[in-house]
């Protein structure tokens, strides 16, 4: 065998949110190399945008040493449809409609170009760089401001036959509760688990028990975050630990429903919830175990993410494109 | 081009029940031209099954024309693992243990063979022969005894890292509610959208409203059937109707929840309960367009099998075997 070299070869992530647009150049180990910012709301249109991001990219690109050595982009973004590479009715993006932005991108830079949404670039990255390396169904939960999922079976994301599957923080885990601040769904996930979810619990904690003592309430009620239940349950505040408890069951509960979906060898966490710790992974798991057949309990793996937070959406979306088949990226 | 003949193939498809177990050859078309049926629980042993079955696979083999001219045989089974080929901890079947039926069969019959559980070899039999053909993305659910499930995504049957996925019957749709008479889970879909389930509701109903007049209560309440509930529905009983309206109900919400899983093109219903036609697809789709997001509002198709049921366990077993390949067949 000849000592031949592997390919230099780096791919490109971009991660769209509704504040920040985050570029990276990335290599085969997920080590970012290059990073770029720009505000995605300053952009009235698309076309603005899709400009001003790639001046940037190609700054990356000329410090890196030229883009025959990139593969190609990925991009991750709210409503990203994966089949055609459109923004469909982002809700926090400013720009309305259907967005061809793959193929603007890929037109622009001359590189293939993939795109899906966040949550499922998030499950790319745990495959390729951190928790997933080496698994073929895993399902990775990100609990942020909102709860997105990316579900991977036989070793592939699961989009559906329109490109939008794996919305599992939408599926429904107390028909009749909570209604959501946004979708206006009653009961989903998202309504419980996610950074709003966890202070509405614990305003209604905090009111059903108004005699019960608790540092929570030097806080006012209609200002309390996630971040405040976090600093008091650390201390020990007991109804801070309860909104853990509370949040975990119904955690726990749901993914019991996709354990039994999908029967994934581990479930995957990731977001500003799971700093809590055992916290809420003591009940989640409790509670998931609670809800499952024979046949699976014991066996599913509920692990934290690998990635460093802050780099975790850039690698998402790069991993998309080491995943690329011709076919399905724009060129 | 010549004009070659395509070759003449057949498959052997058994399905393993704990009442009856039914074989039958099938050709590409998915017609079953011949058929044999035996007592499953008259066999005390595995061994003894696989002897008293293969006799009656080797006179139809004869019928048709010699081994030649089978692919393989497919078998459907409660608790059947697709990837081991062994039926599992199977609750109504009186084998204990790990059974690896596959490896008998094969072994006996010098013919690959691939096992799955039936839920899933109904649903790749709608692929290749019903209601599913040209689908790459599709749920098939069964509403008969218990709730069976099989998910395609992508093309491929969902068989999770383990080879049980697809227990939709089990997750759970009301957290706390009704207790499953066998697997101790509380609010399962099975527990309502079963035949025993509509049996327990209607009973419920008859219970709260002991004014409100019904049909139903010529039966003696213990013995109140699923049949029952749809013979007094047909004829316009108030009662017998609302129970369907509320099995639709808890059947609509599981359904948007998988919908919001996996994004399929279309879920097909299959088993007794969709006998009583828009008595229960009405609040079906009604109620899972409810609690769906936008994105996936009317989109989905909720349609009935095209198998016909005598024929539908032997046709999704046998067609596991064109989609064969030899890595996952035992031979």
């Amino acid at each position: 065998m000849s000592m031949s070299k592997i390919p230099l070869e780096y791919a490109i992530g971009v991660d769209i949110g509704g504040t920040n647009t985050k570029c990276g150049i990335v290599n085969r180990r997920g080590e970012v190399l290059q990073y770029e910012a720009l505000s995605t709301p300053e952009y009235e249109t698309p076309q603005a945008f899709v400009d001003a991001m790639c001046v940037r990219l190609n700054l990356m690109i000329d410090k890196v040493g030229g883009d025959e050595l990139i593969k190609g982009i990925g991009i991750g973004a709210p409503n990203g449809n994966y089949y055609t590479g459109t923004i469909e009715y982002a809700p926090n993006l400013r720009w309305e409609g259907i967005v061809p932005l793959a193929d603007m991108v890929s037109e622009r830079m001359n590189l293939p170009t993939a795109l899906t949404n966040d949550a499922n670039a998030a499950a790319v990255g745990e495959m390729q760089y951190g928790a997933a390396k080496g698994m073929r169904d895993f399902i990775t939960i990100t609990l942020g401001t909102g709860v997105g999922s990316g579900i991977v079976a036989n070793g592939q994301i699961i989009y559906g036959h329109d490109g939008f599957a794996g919305e599992l923080g939408h599926t429904i885990i107390r028909p009749g509760g909570r209604k959501h601040w946004s979708t206006d769904l009653y009961g989903s996930l998202e309504a419980y688990a996610s950074a709003t979810g966890v202070a509405v619990t614990a305003r209604e904690m905090l009111q059903k028990e108004p005699e019960k003592q608790s540092i929570l309430r030097k806080y006012q009620l209609e200002e309390l975050t996630s971040k405040n239940v976090f600093d008091c349950a650390m201390q020990g505040d007991e109804i801070s630990q309860e909104v853990y408890k509370f949040t975990g069951q119904i955690l726990g509960e749901s993914l019991a429903n996709f354990v039994m979906f999908s029967s994934p060898e581990a479930i995957i966490l990731f977001g500003g919830l799971i700093k809590a710790g055992k916290l809420i992974f003591e009940p989640t798991i409790e509670h998931m175990e609670k809800n499952l057949l024979p046949i699976f309990k014991n066996k599913v793996k509920v692990i934290k993410s690998d990635l460093h937070e802050a780099d975790a959406a850039i690698l998402g979306a790069s991993a998309l494109v080491w995943e690329m088949k011709q076919s399905h990226a724009s060129l």
